[in-house]
């Protein structure tokens, strides 16, 4: 037990709604120590790439504030770019986001997905899946309330997890016990229980086909939590969720 | 009369103390709905060039959320650089807390002030210099509780806000108050009344040493609000604002 | 007094018109030993971000050579990038010759003020204003000589100087003064007297209300000497700065 | 069938040592048409978050000819930076590499392995982690001859494939089958049949934890033949890889 | 006698062409051991500069593999640009290339000439230019096979070769030799023999008329055999080599 | 003959010394139209890659203000690079003044030769070659005259010119001249007449050894020249470049 959890217990989540009045979307996401502002941006263009396509797209983009972390990060605009680990996890938002939506039924627009990092605790890129995601589903309500959209295009939910092996298995690794993992892997889910991705990494480290399955387990059993606290926190507008959405009407 | 306020009255002030578990010192501001995470990082070296000279210094960074924002900004870090402004407002919110600090009594050392804008509305740079300050006295407080320090460096407190001119002139623009104003006038003032900076500012238009004389006026009596706000937040750690505050008190 | 000046008295003041043979317009400003090449370049068009508002723009950059300084400066081409210093400055020379410009009489056309600093010894940002509204005016009369323009949009002259203090109260500060000077200030003023920007800072100080309007009385005492100056070096150029001259020979 | 390929098998793979006179380690490695350069350096120092460590560092960087693709690709060096692509897979073929490889017994010093696509038809990344490690083998058998080394801090061999779902699952996707396939995985395994990374992802679309654990199965036995391939071309130097290989002898 | 060879003569020459399954035209050239990747692009469009001028362009880019180089070289792209060096050379390329191509009878269009330096020993640039131009003669050899053209542009023949003076006047240096020499001259050509680019340099060091002219003559001998090795390479498509050459076969 | 000068006739040259009262050496060269501040700064320490070696070194950069050329250039600092065409000047600047130079009799130092173009009218490289040899004398002498060099480091003196083709040959081309010329050529030359460098360029056009011999004549006709001037306006401090100096001792 670590911390008075379980091994295959997540910490604290907490889902805060409409933090932000500018955003068509947003909100703060904390899981234990971790707290990422999610904030959904609709703008009426496509990239360039896919002009007369007659399909949106949604894009995410993540950053840390300096002293969200342990020691204080120099700013990335200081240092004229973004790191290899910023560009990773901003193509990975994307690609779970992006997999659970109906491009085009979304229309000739983009979301933009904003993850910034007020404090980091472990977890970071999945709380900013999951959060990212809440912030999406507040801007497609937005926009079916102000008539640009009739139906929801999102399919399902989708939310995601760490789990890693320390000298067991672990879900939801807070900074402390990632950084003694020798495993380490991130399982963005659908809501149907779908796998999106699975990124499992040996730090150094490697890992068998059992330990694999084992942690996949583990990860689903915490995102289905995650589905709960989202489903709550998001309360009418969750309805914006495809497949829920279906099963009611 | 504007939103139910005087035109020499603040927006809503409130500072809130230790919103960050890692930074040496932290304060989450708000005046109307301009909200700065303001963070003081303590950092055991000084820059290059004072480097043998048996002093401190203090650098603060500045920066938007992307959606803190109407319209969402491009991030610094994708841009590449950061913007001229963001440049100059850094340079004025670092400029304004060295001044009312002794940087011999501060050690060998930098403080990192990190002024992240969480949501804007008008008067951010005004809001990081405050915010700025009082993370500043919390990291003192820290440096002091652990014995790094007996006494504190800083010589007074410091506040700045905004005062412009429309048809009339006003105290603490907001955003909307500050695109309509044909002058725009940031003054940071100690404690004691005393100037630290003045930036007054015909956005293609000019005005006159009366104008200029009355806005000075105006935003002295907002900054002793100020000061007020940030006393009752920071409570104890207040009394690490040198021997000026405590003999007027 | 210093350098047989009294401490209210401006330094030797040199203004040469026509220095350059491609520019619209072009003058050489020289204040004691500070030397700055201004070009005033027409461009028949607009900004993106004034595209088909039927009005024009001024945009100023600023630059000094590598040795126009006491030590040889790194080039800011060979960094990558402008210094904080650099873009705080141009902005503060655009907005100070657009304040006295209509940009809607100006037409569709950008005019670039470029202020190269060929040799500095203090108050290189206010020669550059008073320099490049020189080179402004010169390009105006060439726009109307081509019959380009009717008529002059500038409505009146615009120059600036620094103050500060030191011991005493010190009117346009060298290199010298300049570092030895607890508060320094740049006053930009037009030719009726009036603020177009006021930018007093205490290095790692304070002023008081009073110094603050004893500096600008002694500011517009020497930008009435620059204005002279000004007018005697344009000759028949000046005519084209508008109304509110002519109404006063 | 494709090309003559059954959906479980690998395309034609050739491996050709010592292409290079000047690094210490140098192989070219053909798979179907993708053909990469992998070259391994020997830097006798260490990073500076290493320094006094006393372990080595493996760092890998990727590229691809500009014609290397269908379409001619920009160059990073003229668009003043790595894409997001290519960092992440930087990252993964670097992480590879230091998961068979004992640090400590590599001694202080930096082993660098360039993987440059000459021409893209698919899994360019896994193609530079078989080779990258066929040359990494090549440089500790120089660093062995040489006396730098007394024995191989090599574990065990590692090597890569990719596996996708288009309307079968297939091993080895070529660019065009690539293109099509809705999900992607990209399985990195030592010899003895242990996971180092699985990178699953659902582009657009989503998968079963039985689709996962079939395509694993494939992955394995695609990355068997990898090996036998690296064993033929490498002959005497596959000794310097440990234990494992010792054992079978 | 260097290596076995004559001080006037070459190292030993290789072309290999359609090196490359995407490009319009690729070669391998070999000179020693220095090894070239030349591809050519065809883009159906021109530079914004030549935009409905009815021309063509043709442009070059050159770059080194980290490892073509004794030490190792830090990848441009890390470095976040092209060195002078880098962009000098390809400056020289395409206008080498230029100079024997009617670029109106080019069309609309640009051809791109990449030349990647697989391994380098000296005398890059120089193959760059004879291996570019082979690469040319391929991609405007399928421009006429795919009706794109009905005639070649290419005016007549182009190649390059280094000479020095050492102890003694050297053709072709390689790279030890390029180190030790006081005087370095690289010699662009035309197969009718009339120059191109004549480049010398003295390297901490000066030459004389005479010298000049002997380095020419030396480089004029040095070329013919190169133009003899692309003929034979080319086979056909060399008659896509304009007037001069069919005349004299 | 072209504005009253025959084809082998230098436009009126004009070189000013101490024109920078910050700089070591300073000279403002005029030839024709073209005009170049060329400033000497001496830095008491050496590039990395020279440390321990002994000797010192000579480093040019060069640049041209934004209205030097008959239409605006961006600045390269707003760029965020220099051009390819700068960086290939300035390392033709720096060779071509090092290879006059002992660079061990120097010292331990580094000359910083700065050249920035005031006003362009074609050859402005060639002019910064001449001008920076002369800021270069002046910095020698300067060193000379503290005791810190006992004896010039110069061993002769070098300058440079342009030669051109148009109808006829040309010397000393300006602007409107070179953009008409077909073939170009930079000749940098010392004054015992040995060449230095010669980079000739066929502009889309070619020329033949004779052209080529002709042209050299003729430039070396103009560098005398360029010496006369030089040395009537450097006077006393010619005296500390080598050769003459050694001739009237």
């Amino acid at each position: 037990m670590r911390n008075e959890r379980n091994h295959d217990e997540l910490r604290p989540v907490e889902i805060v709604p409409h933090v932000n009045k500018h955003a068509e979307g947003s909100i703060l996401i904390s899981i234990g120590d971790t707290k990422v502002i999610c904030t959904a941006t609709v703008e009426e263009r496509v990239p360039n790439f896919l002009r007369g396509k007659k399909q949106g797209w949604i894009n995410a983009e993540y950053a840390m504030l300096p002293r969200a972390t342990g020691n204080r990060t120099v700013r990335e605009s200081v240092r004229g770019k973004q790191s290899g680990r910023t560009m990773e996890i901003q193509r990975l938002i994307s690609r779970s986001l992006r997999s659970v939506v109906d491009l085009e039924r979304l229309g000739e627009r983009t979301i933009w997905i904003d993850c910034d990092v007020i404090q980091a605790d472990g977890g970071t890129r999945t709380a900013s899946i999951t959060g990212g995601f809440c912030a999406l589903v507040l801007a497609v309500d937005a926009l079916i309330r102000q008539g640009k959209l009739d139906d929801t295009p999102i399919k399902e939910g989708v939310a995601a997890i760490s789990v890693g092996r320390t000298d067991e298995l672990l879900l939801d690794l807070n900074y402390e016990e990632d950084a003694a993992a020798e495993v380490d892997m991130n399982v963005v889910m659908t809501a149907s229980g779908r796998f999106v991705e699975v990124q499992g990494t040996g730090e150094e480290a490697t890992f068998t086909l059992l330990e694999m399955n084992e942690m996949l387990h583990m990860a689903q059993s915490g995102i289905e939590t995650l589905f709960k606290a989202a489903e709550d926190a998001l309360g009418a507008s969750w309805w914006y969720v495809g497949e829920q959405l279906e099963e009611t009407t």
